[in-house]
C-alpha cells in the first residue's frame, strides 16, 4: 500500500501566503502560533507539546522565524527550510524565560509593539507551564485569530486529500486484522493489540520500502464489547468476547499527520432480535447521512435530517452525539454535523459519518466511516463492509 | 505484581478540602478547573480532552458541580460520587452552547456573579472548540489561578505513592521485556512492539485478577537507535540495530494515573572509546544528582551543580536539556531540576533524574530514573541495571 507519506514542500509556502494575505486584509503585521496543530500546519514541524514553548512566527512580509527549546533546535532546523530567524532557548524555565526570547525574535523581525494576531495569547496549559503573555512580551494588544489557520484547514487540498486517502486504506487493513483476530474467550486488549501489531508491522515495511524512518504513519485498533459499548467513549478493557455480545471497534490510521477512523458495530454469533433492530435502524441513519452530504448544504442540515429520522423512529432517547465531525490534522475538527453548526458543506471537506444509538444494558450502535466531499459526491476513505452478514464472528 | 490501581475516595474529599481552605484564604467563592488532569485531580473522573467542554465547579462551601456532554453523563454519574449537580449538555456546538449550560450550573450553585478562580478563563484550545469565556459566562472577572491544585500536585500523598511504586517496578518489568527482545537485525519498532505487546499483557492478566476492567494502567516500550539518538526526543523509526550502535531506551508505565519513566543508554556489542567515555561521565552526572537530593534544597542548586561538573569536565555544547522534572499526572510536570526553578525540595516529591549528552554523528547518553524524595534519603521508584556490564546487547 505505497503513495506519499508527507506533503510537497509548496504546501506550506502556499498556506504562509494564504494566511499573509488574510493578515493584510485585517490590518496585521504578524502571526503567531502556539499550538502543535497550527505550528505544524504552517511549518511542517512536528512535535509532543511540553512545558517547552514553541511558536512559529509569520510576518505579513517576509520570512518566518520560530522559537523552540535547544533539543528542538536541530530538529527544526532539518524540517522547517526557508526561515528567517530560527531561536532555540536553553531550557524551560531558565534563567531567561522562553517568551522573553520569543520577545528577541519579534523585534529582530520587526514585530515588536506591532499589531499582531495569534493563536492564544502566549503559551498553552502544558505540564505545568507559567509564563507571561504574548502581549505582555510583544508590547502591544494581541488580537486572537485562530479562525486565520482554522478556516483554511476546512477545506483540504489534492495533496492533502492523498494523504488522508493513504491513511483511510491503513485504516480498512487495520479493521480487516482485527476482524481477523476475534474469536470468543479472547480477551478485547489481546485481540487488539495482535491486530494492531500486524498492521504496524505492514506499515513499516511500507514506509521501509520508501526509505522512511518511521514516525510518518501509525495506525491503531481497538475495541469494546458487551453492554459497556453503550458508553460511546469508553476505554477498551480486558473483557473476553462472549456469544450474545456486541462490539464497537475503532480502527484509525494516520498519515503525514493526517487521521482517518473507521468503526464497525459487530456481534459474536446471530444478533438478538432487538440488536438486530438498532443496528438497521442505525444503518439507515447512516445512509441517509451519505445522501445528504453534498457542496451548499449547512451542516446543521445533515444533522437535522439523520436525527429527526431517528426521532421520528422512536430512538429520541437512545441519541448520545451528533452524526460526526470533520477530520484532518486532529481526530476530530470543525466542521461538525450538529445543530449548531451553519457552516456549508464544500468540495474538499472530508468528516466522519457515525451516526449511533446508545442504550443501558443492551450496547451501543454505531458506524463511523472517514469521507471525503467532492464537486459531485462523496468518497468513502474507509470502505468496508457494513451489512450484518459482514459483520458477524462466527462461533 | 499486585497492589491497587486506584486511590481511595477519601483522597478527593481531602484534596477538595485543601482548595476550599485556600479559596477561603483568597476571598473566593468558587473554582472551576477545566483543564484534564485538574479535573482527574478533584474528582477522579478521566477523559480524553475533545471540542466537548468539561468542568468541575468547587464551592467555597458546599458540594461541587460539574459540567459533561451528555455522552461522558453516564460515566461522569459513576465516577464522581457526591455532587451536588451533574450538568449534561446535549453537544457541542448545539443549539444551545455548552458555556451557557456552565453558566446555568454557576447559578444553581450560587457562584453566578461571585468572586471566581479558574484554570483557565474558559475551555482549552482542543480540537476546533471555540467559544465565550468564563468571565462572560459568570458575569465577574475570573482569577487564574492554576497554582491552587498544581501546588497541592507537587507533594505526593502515601496513597499516590503506592501508585508511583507500583508504575515504576511496571517500568522495570517492560524495560526488562525490551532488553530481552533487543537482537541485531530486528528493527527499533519490531523489538518494541513485542516488549510493549507482552508487557501489556502481563499487565491486563494482573488487572483481571484483581477485577478490573482495564484502562487502569499502561506500558510503554520504546527506543532509539544509532546515531539519530543524538536527538533527545526523536521519535523511533525502523531502523535495525547493528553493532556499534548506542540506544536510548524508553520505558513508561502510567498506574491509576500516575506516570513513572525508565530510560537507559546501552550499547550493541562493546562500545568504542568514546562512547565509554560519554556513558561514564553521565553516569557520574547521574550519581551526582541522585546525591544531590534532599529535602531543604532548591531546585536550581542540583542543576547548578550537575551543570557544573559537566561544563568543569569540558561537554558543555553536549548539553541539550536540564537535569529532570516532576512527574505524577502528566509525564513532565513541576518542579525541574532547572537554573530557574527556585522550588525548594520536600518530602514526597517524585521526579525523573536524567542527565544527558548529545553529540551529533556519536549519540545520545542518558538515563533516566523515577524517584521519590523521603524524609531520609531517595527511593529509586525504577530500580533497573545501571552500569555498562549489564547494558551491552551481546552480538
Amino acid at each position: 500500500m505505497g503513495t506519499s507519506f508527507s506533503l510537497p514542500p509548496d504546501e506550506y509556502t502556499r498556506r504562509q501566503d494564504a494566511v499573509r494575505a488574510e493578515l493584510a486584509r485585517r490590518g496585521l503585521d504578524g502571526l503567531v502560533v502556539f499550538a502543535v496543530q497550527r505550528v505544524f500546519y504552517l511549518s511542517g514541524f512536528t512535535h509532543v507539546p511540553t512545558e517547552r514553548p514553541v511558536a512559529f512566527v509569520l510576518p505579513v512580509d517576509g520570512e518566518p522565524g520560530m522559537l523552540v527549546p535547544e533539543l528542538e533546535a536541530e530538529h527544526a532546523a532539518a524540517r522547517v527550510p526557508g526561515l528567517r530567524r530560527l531561536v532555540a532557548y536553553p531550557e524551560y524555565p531558565g534563567l531567561k524565560h522562553p517568551m522573553a526570547f520569543l520577545g528577541d525574535l519579534l523585534r529582530e523581525l520587526g514585530l515588536a509593539q506591532r499589531p499582531l494576531g495569534a493563536d492564544n495569547d502566549g503559551y498553552g496549559d502544558h505540564m505545568g507551564y507559567r509564563g507571561p503573555t504574548l502581549s505582555e512580551i510583544a508590547g502591544s494588544p494581541v488580537k486572537i485569530v485562530r479562525e486565520l489557520v482554522d478556516d483554511l484547514r476546512l477545506v483540504k487540498s489534492p495533496a492533502e486529500l492523498e494523504l488522508l486517502r493513504s491513511a483511510g486504506r491503513w485504516s480498512v487493513r487495520t479493521h480487516h486484522l482485527l476482524q481477523e483476530e476475534m474469536a470468543v474467550g479472547r480477551a478485547e486488549t489481546a485481540i487488539s493489540r495482535q491486530a494492531e501489531w500486524r498492521a504496524s508491522d505492514e506499515l513499516a515495511e511500507s514506509l521501509s520500502a520508501q526509505g522512511h524512518l518511521g514516525g510518518a504513519a501509525t495506525v491503531h485498533a481497538s475495541f469494546r464489547s458487551g453492554p459497556r459499548t453503550a458508553m460511546p467513549h469508553a476505554f477498551m478493557g480486558n473483557r473476553p468476547i462472549e456469544p450474545g455480545d456486541n462490539l464497537v471497534s475503532y480502527c484509525l490510521a494516520s498519515v503525514g499527520g493526517y487521521h482517518t477512523e473507521l468503526e464497525r458495530t459487530m456481534f459474536v454469533g446471530p444478533p438478538s432480535e432487538r440488536q438486530r433492530e438498532y443496528f438497521e435502524v442505525v444503518l439507515e441513519a447512516r445512509q441517509l447521512a451519505l445522501e445528504s452530504l453534498r457542496p451548499g448544504v449547512p451542516c446543521a442540515d445533515v444533522e437535522t435530517r439523520v436525527r429527526g429520522f431517528l426521532v421520528a423512529r422512536g430512538y429520541e432517547s437512545a441519541i448520545r452525539h451528533h452524526t460526526g465531525h470533520g477530520l484532518g490534522l486532529e481526530f476530530h475538527e470543525p466542521p461538525f454535523f450538529d445543530l449548531g453548526d451553519q457552516t456549508i458543506l464544500q468540495p474538499g471537506m472530508v468528516f466522519s459519518v457515525e451516526p449511533g444509538l446508545y442504550v443501558p444494558g443492551l450496547g451501543g450502535f454505531r458506524h463511523s466511516d472517514t469521507v471525503a466531499l467532492g464537486e459531485n459526491g462523496i468518497e468513502i476513505l474507509t470502505e468496508y463492509p457494513h451489512t450484518l452478514d459482514d459483520l458477524v464472528i462466527e462461533i
